[in-house]
């Protein structure tokens, strides 16, 4: 009997063992697979979007929100992929100008259209707000909107960035796209906010972010109902601006597309200051971060905050970051918070 | 053993008896239930929406179209509430106006609100669209977004109709009601597409019609972000025309807002025309219904293809009615394809 007893302690004592070593690993599966945000590190900011999370989905908290109002706004460019050296959109209307003069011959000698044309990177570098504009008119306007998506969806598949030779779609933060999937999973409705053209992120925004078209609010251009030659209605793009997404025009662009203040705000320069602030502003749990480029060997590091030159492209000023710093809004440092940035990397 | 085989047999055949009566029962109800759209009669009308229903969402049908893809919109005015005989927010101007005479009492004695002020109903409708707009200007811009939502919120709730006496909110149509809910129970997102103002439309649409603020497509106004006194953000509504949300404005206003083709579409006039066109041009099934006001007994009947006179609110040519029957739009009758108008009715 004792020696029955022994084996079977014996047995138990095995099972118990090996019952313990398979929670233990499907605990910590359990744990990984629990985790929806795992290119970030532990600290701060990964624990304020928890929070807010928490804060706002959970039925017994006194800050709940319900559900048809959890909007959470994200700026594009340096907020959910690079925007460095130059705006993608702006690659995107450098590289049509081509196709726009072998449409209209004329342009070749005609400035700014000459100056793109040389190639001369450091004359295109200096032209000016004004040069710029009649670029983008150029390029951007008096097709139709089949035609111009059509051109994007084109470009997208074929253009490489100087630096990774990746698509542009590439180049998108890895752990900002968990964040919108783990807002969306938390019945967040998740909006671009953005100073680029609307009706250009929106051709990639769905199969790139997961955003759906009509949840990308940007700079809107007004467009023109007509017919082609079959009586075929169509919409024509106009070199007419009716709302510049940047600055006061993000609340302002919010109000419009959407009606209602966000919840959560995210962008990375002072173009994006009134938003965060717009948002912070309302009742309750709100939550605004400021994505901080301080990654130079990873991705870029840039602006006035870090004591580096502005080179206008995602501003980051000293001014911005003590505002934050006390107005209670997170700065996430791609450096320090971010374990992995673009999901191409090993 | 005949006399229990005879009792078995005649209980057997009350259960039978009673469960057939039951399943009879069940099975009214369960038609009763079926039939999404309770308040339209058996019909074309009826019929073309619920087949517009099944080539659409049956997976198996050719014409599938996938859930992110279903839109439907609806002009609002004549479409889903009462337009006659004067549109609501016109009535709410002219209401406002002795409100923004005792906040700026030098406007008592100057055009047009001096005519509007005096109450003569004659001289009121022979106002001019200029005067109609200064009127506009006045009443529905220069305060903040919050007071004018909380103000249109107040008045929604103690005006009347002078026909019904009602809440304007209660002048809705139920199958209409019927009919939004229905495609939403299909997966399509409903929008409202109208010429009134997108922010006094958005103040009532989630409560009245199911349809949340950033699905409220209409008339712009711009905003301007400031602060108040306290340095607190605040949006103030801005004499500022985006986009008039009226005939070509109405698949410009669905691009700029949606950016996707809608699948459905419903009107009543002339202004919807080309709405109903641009849906119409779409690849696949496409639906477009105009509603027929031809029920002055229950409603209103007006409208130059019933050769009654113009009133100019809710235009419906006989023009409008030819185009209708040759594209394969869908005329619903009042009178014929409605059983029953409104939810107050008995």
């Amino acid at each position: 009997m004792r020696s029955s007893r022994r084996t079977f302690l014996k047995h138990l004592l095995a099972f118990a063992t090996t019952f313990r070593l398979f929670m233990t690993v499907a605990g910590a599966q359990s744990a990984a697979q629990s985790d929806p945000l795992p290119s970030w590190n532990d600290g701060p900011a990964k624990q304020a979007i928890v929070e807010f999370v928490q804060k706002t989905t959970d039925k017994s908290s006194p800050t709940f929100v319900p559900q048809e109002e959890r909007i959470a706004t994200f700026d594009q460019d340096g907020t959910l992929w690079v925007e460095h050296p130059i705006y993608t959109q702006v690659v995107y209307c450098l590289d049509r100008v081509t196709a726009v003069v072998k449409e209209k011959p004329e342009l070749a000698n005609v400035e700014p259209f000459k100056t793109v044309l040389s190639g001369d990177r450091e004359a295109i570098a200096k032209l000016s707000m004004h040069d710029l504009f009649k670029i983008l008119d150029a390029t951007l306007t008096g097709m139709s909107v089949d035609d111009f998506n059509a051109e994007v969806k084109k470009w997208l598949e074929t253009a490489r960035d100087p630096r990774w030779k990746r698509r542009y779609t590439e180049l998108t933060y890895l752990p900002m796209i968990e964040l919108l999937k783990y807002l969306r999973a938390n019945g967040y409705r998740t909006y671009i906010v953005t100073g680029g053209g609307q009706d250009f992120v929106r051709v990639y925004s769905e199969e790139v972010y997961g955003i759906p078209p009509e949840q990308v609010v940007g700079t809107m251009g007004g467009t023109k109902y007509g017919y082609d030659k079959e009586g075929k209605p169509f919409l024509t793009k106009e070199p007419k601006l009716l709302l510049n997404d940047d600055n006061a025009g993000k609340p302002e662009g919010i109000h419009l597309m959407i009606g209602r203040q966000p919840y959560a705000a995210f962008g990375n320069s002072t173009g994006d200051r009134l938003m965060l602030e717009y948002t912070k502003a309302g009742d309750g749990v709100r939550l605004a971060m400021l994505i901080f480029h301080d990654d130079a060997p990873r991705e870029y590091a840039y602006g006035p905050a870090q004591g580096l030159p502005d080179t206008r492209v995602g501003t980051f000023t000293q001014e911005l970051y003590d505002e934050a710093k006390k107005d209670g809004w997170i700065v996430i440092s791609m450096k320090n918070d971010w374990k992995r940035i673009f999901a191409f990397e090993n």
